[in-house]
């Protein structure tokens, strides 16, 4: 295909989106001759989201979520439970939670997880910050929500040795089958994690 | 879930991104994020880029393609045959049929197909423009590129009887197997048509 053909304008959109994960080239030309059918207006909408996103956004100084206002509205919350505080490595993380709305503490975002292969260490995690709010107020649990793989267990297990003198108890997610999953489908390993963390009825 | 918990322009861009075709809450919070971790300059890019495209594209005169200068490339490209004119109902169809390197006439964008059902009608088509570029040049052949389905076979056929008394040659697209495709998977409208363009080896 001799590229020339396309319009400057529509092949260098297709070339932002398809920057994006998730978004190949032909999503992108779908993308792009969406947006050609819609008014200016949604398209400058869209634009302008995108600015005020890297503008009006910022992290909150205390759990360093991404917040427009700082201290975030977590933070802030008064009906947050202060003793119960959740670790995750990125703010959207706390999205995920939330949505469950089954957690009523507060959240401090690490930044990252521990993976030697990445060159990543405690030091460039938000691990002192944490270790610092968890000496400022009584605590009385800390929920490491960290995902279930080398990197998430290295950095729940660094943590836990490092928050357990404190007395303060350390807790992770737990691992098992998936609601709504079939046990035939799962994989051998959630499987053994699901047997290993067998419950009484 | 709290939605006030999600930063204001944050959860703006959500909303923007899950109005493109594709895109659903998940996905849209996806790319939010991955813009939130890159620099600035990038996301500026992808703005600019949205802007640029209703700023600077407009039709072509000639075809009624996308286009930055007007006339599009294809009209002004003298290797292209003037005889041969493919008729498609989008201007992204056109990009659809270059990537095959196959096609080395010329293009008309109806803009749309004839939908009763969607009292689209062919005066609200490009077809009376259609008539016109066909009397203005010496044509050999017109390749109706529409859909195979109801809208694109109506809108064949009517423009086959429009243009058949001219004497040119109207052709359309052949139905037939997908290539690489499995006989096994094809669907039984998709197999009958195969059967009936069946050619000689």
């Amino acid at each position: 295909m001799s590229r020339s053909y396309i319009a400057g304008p529509v092949q260098a959109l297709i070339n932002e989106f398809s920057k994006l994960p998730t978004v190949g080239p032909k999503t992108a030309a779908r993308l792009v001759f969406y947006l050609l059918n819609r008014p200016r207006g949604d398209a400058q909408s869209l634009a302008d989201a995108i600015v005020a996103l890297k503008d009006r956004v910022r992290l909150c100084s205390v759990c360093f979520s991404i917040t427009e206002e700082d201290p975030c509205a977590i933070c802030t919350d008064e009906r947050r439970d202060p003793a119960l505080l959740c670790v995750v490595a990125e703010a959207k993380d706390i999205y995920a939670i939330e949505r469950t709305n089954a957690f009523r503490g507060t959240y401090h975002v690490l930044g990252g997880l521990i993976s030697p292969m990445d060159g990543i260490g405690p030091t460039q995690l938000r691990v002192s910050e944490l270790l610092e709010r968890l000496q400022g107020e009584q605590r009385r649990e800390v929920v490491i929500a960290t995902n279930p793989n080398a990197e998430g267990d290295a950095t729940a297990l660094y943590l836990s040795r490092l928050i357990a003198p404190s007395g303060i108890s350390v807790t992770r997610l737990a691992y098992g089958l998936p609601i709504g999953g079939d046990l035939d489908y799962a994989d051998e390993v959630t499987l053994a994690k699901a047997l290993e963390g067998r419950r009484a009825l």
